[in-house]
């Protein structure tokens, strides 16, 4: 036999954000722009998908997953592409073997131990700490083949995946030179873990080939390390994760003067409280960002509170409410979403608060 | 419990429409442009949708509805955007509470009394008389919070709507500016009525702020009242409806020589008579622009009439075929569809004729 | 009653491909271009669709069908468009008369005499010699009416097409002059087979406009027939196809210098034989262009062989190994996917070598 789900999540909130710019000129005070948005994906991201599992016999199974990103606030995004997640899966006692788009292991094992899962107001800096720079967090790769360990391991659980690069190899060098980026788009990466009773503690790794030239020899890439651990004592469970990321190029001879890493430390401590029907949630993060120059400039680096209460009206159904602070130091300008901090020689990014208003419903 | 649903609508017809430009010039005559298409949405909107509901008890409930618009004549379009409809709704005994993307509530007054629902060659001047101008008819709202009367009020109902701009804030003045439009895209607008017996009386307004220059200050709207009404008498249902839409700018100070304002108003009357399983529709529907200039030009208008019949081969199958001639005077270029007149110093539009004669399907 | 199904294929396949070019230089040898990808389908088209039928009594039906490709290797495409299919249909004892958007019936005559669908590496030269020039073969028309011959007529079976070219026809010179292409995407086709047996022929002539111009007075056109043959003798199914493809172009006067005619003619030969749950395919194609030039160059021409093997784990999900081999000669670049051949003057398109080997599921 076999099945067909659809499925979906409708996310909608009134999204309020100031994200205020210090003055360092002689007049003094702030600027702070803001906006109000009817919002979508502040609590979980909306999304259509379809899936289906035909049992094979003798265990086998095959499995797929479609699942679009859907912007509800104004069905500008309907179901153009699955680019949430769109595999085919070959199950067994084996474990699972899954091909086609899907998270990286760094990604899932970052995800689960922020309370907020990287949603909205919420998000812990681990996730939006490092978008827009040479640190860009990926979350998904394409063109990859994963296996997954089966469920029965006494609590062991783990993940690999190898995205293919698809890059085009010559046999000889001609003129014109053969194309670069040959190996651009790579990814392999894997990801450990051990969950029993109260105890959820996984480890992570991967690496991302983010540019290459083949006539000069250089291969830019992305490193990335994550540990995440949950602790659940039934009238509260904790979470706490780090994530360190390294974004670096490799030289195929020593270079005169070579790019320098940029590396960025994040962590994040939270805690969920259920409070009958609804869960209160709490995080702290903190990134911290170092280009390894050699001068004594401190390190940019921001840290952010959120705090937030969840309201199930069913299970599929819940209302929201999250409010976050998150504080700017040293150059750094990270938002928790909004416009852009308003910038020039003598405005610095400061703070940025906000808060989500809302409802989700999953189908 | 819960429900998901998929709908839709697939419309197909042969569509050809002739539209002349008289000739001014000595050599008289006239020049027709003319084109027969396999079209779509003829009769009814093509479109496939998702919807659901979930029961939260005590008569409350959840609701989601994301309906794509779909061009089946081509297949060019297929669900890339919920750009028809794309809400999540909680409804109660106090009514209903919709957020998203949704038709105007004036949208929904005009659309309802026309007996070709404003689609193909039938469709009223109300709808097509404003596109591609000032004026122009903007049928939904992105980001829009809408309320809904509960269905229980001896006849009464009602809806009112408003559409967040979601433009940036500032609170300072700087160098450089702050970014412009912040107002526009917002939407206000209400729609109350009454429904009982053979009588359906229902009157809407709406407000639309469509640019903004905060530096020049000021601010261009689009004003827009309907009036419609259908009265039921067994052998034919009757329809009229009035629309006046009004786009002006307003300045922070007053201006030496302010834009005009420019008016459009149109009505429609029109029936329909059920004949067996079919039913004859006929319209007549005016449009007059006024552009408020002081000089005694005469007021471009058109007129139009259309008559079909609709052949329900069953609930969800019917056949149907429309003809309509629409006449336009004073320099009014209104087409029913297909190309544009062909214009010059000499060439001046006249008439638009055509014909629909397709099949429709929903399921 | 109606139906309304959800139906779709994943196909996934590790894939490789390289294309040798012959260095003419004094140097020698060659150069290849090679690539390796996690492709989609390469055994089936990867899809998703959504179709339904309805009874209207009376041994009549209406039927839709839209069907959207997918990519499931990077999710990038969704169901953005029905370009694979998006047709509405109305049966009854009459046959089916079908409009929208669906393939022409030449290409439906060639793809059922391919073991390969003319998917993957397997496919033959039938369908991969005539794109990305004058003789592009386009498999679908836009904007048709197509009729159906009833099922039980002793064995015959037949398909006629009409797609509209939506041009707009005027109805005097004027200047500035008419829109040009006012023919261009109209389509006229036909197929007519027998099936009883172990036998099925088919026949199948098309001629699509696809470019003119009004004012020099040209038309240019795209003449398609074909002739296939399937026959089943259990331990073996046996295939067999040719197909001639002419681009010309039509002229109002006769020119000095016409643009001259461009064939391609291509066969292929194959087989299928049922292997336990598996199915072994191999198949024989050969295309060669002629050009019809005054001169005495010898045509260009390909020929490729491909094997493959195909198991069913079940009815709906299967594992596949194609590998191929096609060889230019006399200038053709023709390959089988992958890089195109690194040409230049001494660098001259010689073999396309590759495999696929993947899964394929039906849902």
């Amino acid at each position: 036999q076999s099945t067909l789900t659809i499925f979906g999540v409708l996310d909608a909130s009134i999204t309020s954000i100031t994200n205020r710019a210090q003055n360092l000129s002689p007049l003094g005070g702030s600027v702070s722009l803001s906006r109000t948005d009817l919002a979508n994906s502040r609590s979980a991201s909306s999304r259509l998908g379809f899936m289906g599992q035909e049992d094979l016999g003798g265990g086998m199974a095959a499995a797929f997953w479609l699942e679009a990103p859907v912007t509800n606030d104004d069905g500008a995004t309907g179901i153009a592409t699955f680019s949430r997640r769109s595999t085919l899966s070959l199950l067994g006692t084996f474990g699972e073997l899954r091909v086609g788009r899907d998270y990286m292991p760094v990604f899932v094992n970052d995800v689960l131990v922020d309370p907020f899962s990287f949603n909205g107001a919420g998000a812990a800096l681990t996730f939006i700490a490092n978008t827009g720079s040479r640190l860009d967090r990926v979350s998904r790769a394409n063109n990859s083949i994963a296996y997954f360990l089966p469920p029965n391991l006494g609590g062991f659980y783990g993940q690999a995946m190898y995205a293919l690069h698809e890059g085009t190899k010559q046999t000889l060098w001609t003129t014109p030179p053969p194309p670069n980026s040959t190996r651009t788009g790579r990814h392999i990466g894997a990801r450990l873990g051990y969950a029993k009773g109260p105890l959820d503690i996984g480890v992570a790794v991967g690496r991302s080939t983010t540019g290459d030239d083949y006539s000069a020899g250089t291969t830019d890439k992305v490193q990335l390390a994550s540990l995440g651990l949950t602790y659940d004592v039934n009238f509260a469970k904790f979470y706490a994760g780090v994530n360190r990321s390294k974004a670096g190029r490799d030289y195929a001879r020593p270079p005169v003067s070579p790019l320098l890493d940029a590396t960025l430390n994040s962590a994040l401590i939270g805690v969920t409280v259920p409070v009958g029907v609804g869960v209160i949630r709490a995080t702290y993060s903190r990134a911290v960002y170092d280009e390894h120059l050699n001068d004594n400039r401190p390190d940019p680096q921001a840290s952010k509170i959120a705090l937030g209460y969840l309201h199930n009206l069913s299970k599929r159904t819940a209302l929201y409410a999250t409010v976050a602070r998150l504080r700017n130091k040293n150059g750094a300008a990270i938002t928790i979403g909004g416009p852009a901090y308003l910038r020039s020689a003598s405005l610095v990014p400061t703070t940025s608060t906000g808060y989500d208003f809302g409802i989700r419903h999953a189908f």
